[in-house]
């Protein structure tokens, strides 16, 4: 059971990040995997800097896209948010039931924790995730990819991060020509 | 600083694990980031069903390739083992040095634990990494590619894996038709 769980995690691999196909037309976009592995380094490095429980908002950035495994990347102009929430937490429950049961109570609480955004940790991560997106906007941007389709990116990114340090970076990010 | 060290970690989506190019002649497979996102999930969980620390398996997990974000991913029969150990120690200080001190020298250290191989979890750590690769080489077995040409990995991982559940682990992904 073990095994069905790591192949749905694996499967991440082969699911494409939705907003670059619908924005910039690209036939093979970074994978969920590709951005939760950046959002994970990164996440590692704030975390360590700022003092945060660095252990649990690994567990979290390696949980929170894993729903989409079954049902696919949504983006917000697909479906409201409140079935977008009901359809991936109904798949992430299917998912983490190929766990053993000591584990999988522990990644429902974390994922429960996500989803409710009240913890510092997962406010970071809600902001993180949007810096990642804006880090991967600007390497596509530099790449040569229309500025003008991908400044949505940028803005949707700045509307969220209030954390001084994370706004910060995203100012530098916005500036950068790599 | 940190931006760059982001960008550097972000190149990881980029870099493709070679061995799917040279044995599969794979256009377009796996990224170095794929790779790891699926290996330190693995590690999650198995790391907390048998009580290791999991926070350090996480962080050497994302650590451990990031050097191929600079030299690539180098396969044995491209040059000695030696010869590639040092390109990729002087790559991860280069990389490293990117980040403030006080995690630098954290961070540095967790890479020598990883090229020590003498610590439980590191011990660990390189099995998962043969394990998910097993995984990878039997989910593109089961897409129809040749399962001869696949044995190879399937065997290296074999030779490699020596943890009991790990084992039995690697003897159901070989048997897997998913």
């Amino acid at each position: 059971m073990i095994l069905d769980f790591f192949n749905i995690a694996a499967n991440l691999k082969k699911i494409p990040r939705q907003g670059w196909i619908n924005k910039l037309s690209l036939e093979k976009p970074e994978s969920v995997a590709d951005h939760t592995y950046s959002l994970a380094i990164m996440g590692m490095v704030f975390s360590d800097l700022e003092n945060f429980n660095t252990e649990k908002i690994l567990k979290i950035i390696l949980l929170h896209d894993l729903a989409e495994s079954i049902v696919g990347d949504i983006t917000p102009d697909q479906i409201s948010k409140n079935k977008k929430t009901d359809l991936e937490n109904k798949a992430i429950k299917k998912i983490l039931r190929k766990l053993p049961q000591s584990i999988q109570k522990q990644y429902i609480e974390l994922w429960e924790e996500y989803q409710s955004n009240i913890s510092a940790e997962v406010k970071i991560i809600h902001q993180l995730d949007k810096l990642e997106m804006a880090l991967q906007a600007k390497i596509y941007s530099n790449e040569g990819h229309s500025k003008k389709k991908l400044s949505s990116f940028l803005k949707s990114a700045k509307d969220e991060i209030t954390d001084p340090k994370l706004l910060k970076l995203f100012i530098k990010i916005s500036k950068q020509h790599v």
